[in-house]
C-alpha cells in the first residue's frame, strides 16, 4: 500500500486575492451579491478594479488557504492548482510554499493570466468576492497528481471548481483516485450561489464520494432548499462527517449520528471575514487527521477562523499550532 | 504664466513593495543592512524571494507614498515615474490613481519589469530594504513632463533616482525646469547609503537648487559627515528651508534661521515603520502649500508619520484631512 506523506492534499483554485475597502452602496453600484463570490470576465473585472479604492495583494484561494492553515497547526499539507507565469503566479508560488506546503504546480505561460479576485470588505467586516478565473479553469486531469492524492490521507477539494467543466473532470477524477487508494475525501461547498449552479451533481457527489463535508448556513440550506435544522438532518443521514458553520452562533458537527454544537472563539473586532470558512475547515482538518475527539476538531476551528478575521486578507499572521497551545487545546 | 494645477508633482521609483516578517537573525545570514535600503540584482532578489516567509504586496515607494499621503491630506498631487507592463505596474497604477494622484506615465512593454522592494519588518517595527530597481531605473529625461513640473508649485525629488545616470539626470533636469517656471524645489535625502553614495552632488544640488530638504538624522550626520547638531547648523547655512526627522525624538524644522522643535504623535504601536518618512513629508509639504506656519506643517507631517507605523505597508488607511481635523490641525 502507498505509503503517506501528506495528512491532506488540497485541489483548488490558485487565486491572489487583490483586497481594499467599500461601502454598501459601491457594491450595490456594481452588482456585486454582498458576502457573495461572483465570477466576473475579464471587462467586468477591468472596470470594476478602475473603480475600486486602493488595495493590498494577499494570497488566498479557498482551498490553499486552508492547507496554509493546516500546515500552520503541524499538519503535512499539500496544494495542486494551476498558475501563470506572471508576478501574481509568482506571488501564489512563493506565499504558499514560504507557509510550508508542498506545491509543486509548474507556472504555465502564454495562456491566461493567473487568476484573481477582488475582494471588497465593507465596513462591517463582510467580504464580497468578484472572481477572474483566469488560468484556474484550465486545472485539468493532467494536473491532478494521483501519486500525491494516493499519499494523502485526505484530499480536500473546493467546490469553486464546479464551475467550469475540465476543473469538475480534475474535481471527480482526484476523488475517484482518493478512493481507490482508500482514503477520505473532503468537500467544501464554497459559496451558495456555488451551491444554485450545481445543486445536483454536488448532492450526488456527496452521496457517492465525499466523507467529509464543509458547508456554511447558506449553503446547506441552499444546498437541500430546506431551513437549517432540517438541511442539517438531511447531512447527517447523507453524510458521515460534516462540519457545518454559522458565523456567530458557532459551528454544528455532525459525526456517525451525533451533533455537536461548538461555539465560536471571541474576536475583539471583526476586520475581513475572508477566509474565516477556509480556516475553519483548516483547524477541523487538523484535529481529524490527528485523531482528536470531534468537540476539540471544532474548537480547533473556531480559533483558526477567530484568528483570519481580525485582520485584513485570508491566510494567518501567527502560528496556529502555538495560539491552539495557548488555548489549552494543544501539548 | 503657467498657471499652478498641482500642489506638488514628484518624481521617484514606481515600487510595489512585498513585505513580509523576518527575525535579526535573517537580515544578517541575508547580508541585509537593518534599517536600510540596500539594491538587489535579479540573482540576489530572486534567492532572497525564495527564503524569506509569506509576503503581502502594498503600492509604495517613496516619493509615491508622499504624494499618496498629500492627496489623502486634500492636496492636489501627481507622480511621474516608470513602470512596465505588467502585474506589479498594474497594481502600482491603480493604486495611486485610487488614492486621487495624477499619473500620467504610460506602461513600458518588453523591457525590464516594474520595480519592487522586498521589505523586512523585524519584530521591533523597523524595516529593511531590499530593492531590485527594474524599469524604475529606465525612467529618463523623455519621461521628465516639463508641463506637469511648470504646473506644480513644488517639484519633489527622491534621493534614490541618483543610483541610477539616466534617473540622476531626470531628476537634475526637472530641477531645472522648475527654477525657471519660478517653482520650489524639495529633496528627500532617502537613505543614508545613499547619501554616501552620492555626498558630493547631493550638496551641490542642495546648494544650487534645492529650497525644501527632508533628511533624517542618519541621512543629515552622513551628507555633512557631523553629528547632528553641527550637520543642523550646516543644512540652516545651505538651505532656506528644511525638515530633520529624528524618529521618536520628533523633527527639527530649521526656516529662515529659525529652528522649531516638533514632538512625534504617539503610536499605540509601533508595528512597521515603512513609510514614516515619507508621510512626514506629506504632512509637512502639505503644510508649506497651504501656507500654515511652520510649527503646523511639521505637526501635521507627525500625525501621518504615526498612522503609517501603526500599521503594515505605506499608504495611508485613513483619511490624513480627517485625522488633522481630529486634532484640532485643520479646519
Amino acid at each position: 500500500m502507498t505509503e503517506i506523506r501528506y495528512d491532506v492534499v488540497a485541489i483548488g483554485n490558485a487565486i491572489v486575492d487583490i483586497i481594499g475597502r467599500c461601502d454598501d452602496a459601491f457594491l450595490e453600484r456594481h452588482g456585486a451579491p454582498k458576502g457573495h463570490m461572483r465570477l466576473v470576465d475579464a471587462d467586468t473585472s477591468a472596470a470594476l478594479y478602475a473603480a475600486m479604492g486602493p488595495a493590498v495583494e494577499i494570497s488566498g484561494g479557498s482551498a490553499a488557504n486552508t492547507m496554509v492553515g493546516l500546515a500552520s497547526f503541524g499538519a503535512r499539507a499539500a496544494f495542486i492548482g494551476r498558475i501563470a507565469s506572471d508576478d501574481f503566479g509568482r506571488i501564489f508560488r512563493h506565499d504558499i510554499k514560504a507557509a510550508g506546503v508542498v506545491f509543486d504546480s509548474e507556472p504555465v505561460a502564454g495562456r491566461a493570466p493567473t487568476s484573481r479576485s477582488m475582494i471588497l470588505v465593507t465596513p462591517d467586516g463582510e467580504r464580497t468576492m468578484n472572481t477572474f478565473l483566469g488560468i484556474s479553469t484550465e486545472l485539468d486531469q493532467g494536473e491532478v497528481r494521483a501519486d500525491m492524492i494516493a499519499q494523502s490521507a485526505i484530499v480536500y477539494l473546493e467546490g469553486y471548481l464546479f464551475d467550469r467543466p475540465e476543473a469538475k473532470a480534475a474535481f471527480r477524477q482526484a476523488a475517484s483516485i482518493a478512493k481507490k487508494a482508500g482514503r477520505r475525501v473532503a468537500l467544501t461547498l464554497s459559496d451558495g450561489f456555488c451551491v444554485d449552479r450545481h445543486r445536483d451533481e454536488f448532492l450526488d457527489l456527496i452521496r457517492s464520494d465525499v466523507d467529509i463535508l464543509f458547508a456554511n448556513e447558506d449553503e446547506i440550506t441552499s444546498l437541500y432548499q430546506l431551513p437549517f435544522d432540517e438541511a442539517a438532518a438531511r447531512t447527517a443521514a447523507d453524510t458521515s462527517l460534516a462540519a457545518l458553520t454559522r458565523s456567530a452562533k458557532g459551528s454544528l458537527i455532525l459525526a456517525d449520528g451525533k451533533s455537536i454544537n461548538v461555539p465560536v472563539d471571541p474576536v475583539a473586532k471583526v476586520v475581513d471575514t475572508t477566509g474565516a470558512g477556509d480556516l475553519y475547515a483548516a483547524g477541523f482538518l487538523y484535529g481529524v487527521t490527528q485523531g482528536m475527539p470531534m468537540e476539540v476538531a471544532g474548537r480547533l476551528g473556531s480559533i483558526a477562523a477567530a484568528e483570519i478575521i481580525g485582520h485584513i486578507g485570508a491566510r494567518p499572521e501567527v502560528r496556529l499550532d502555538k495560539l491552539a497551545r495557548e488555548k489549552g487545546l494543544m501539548k
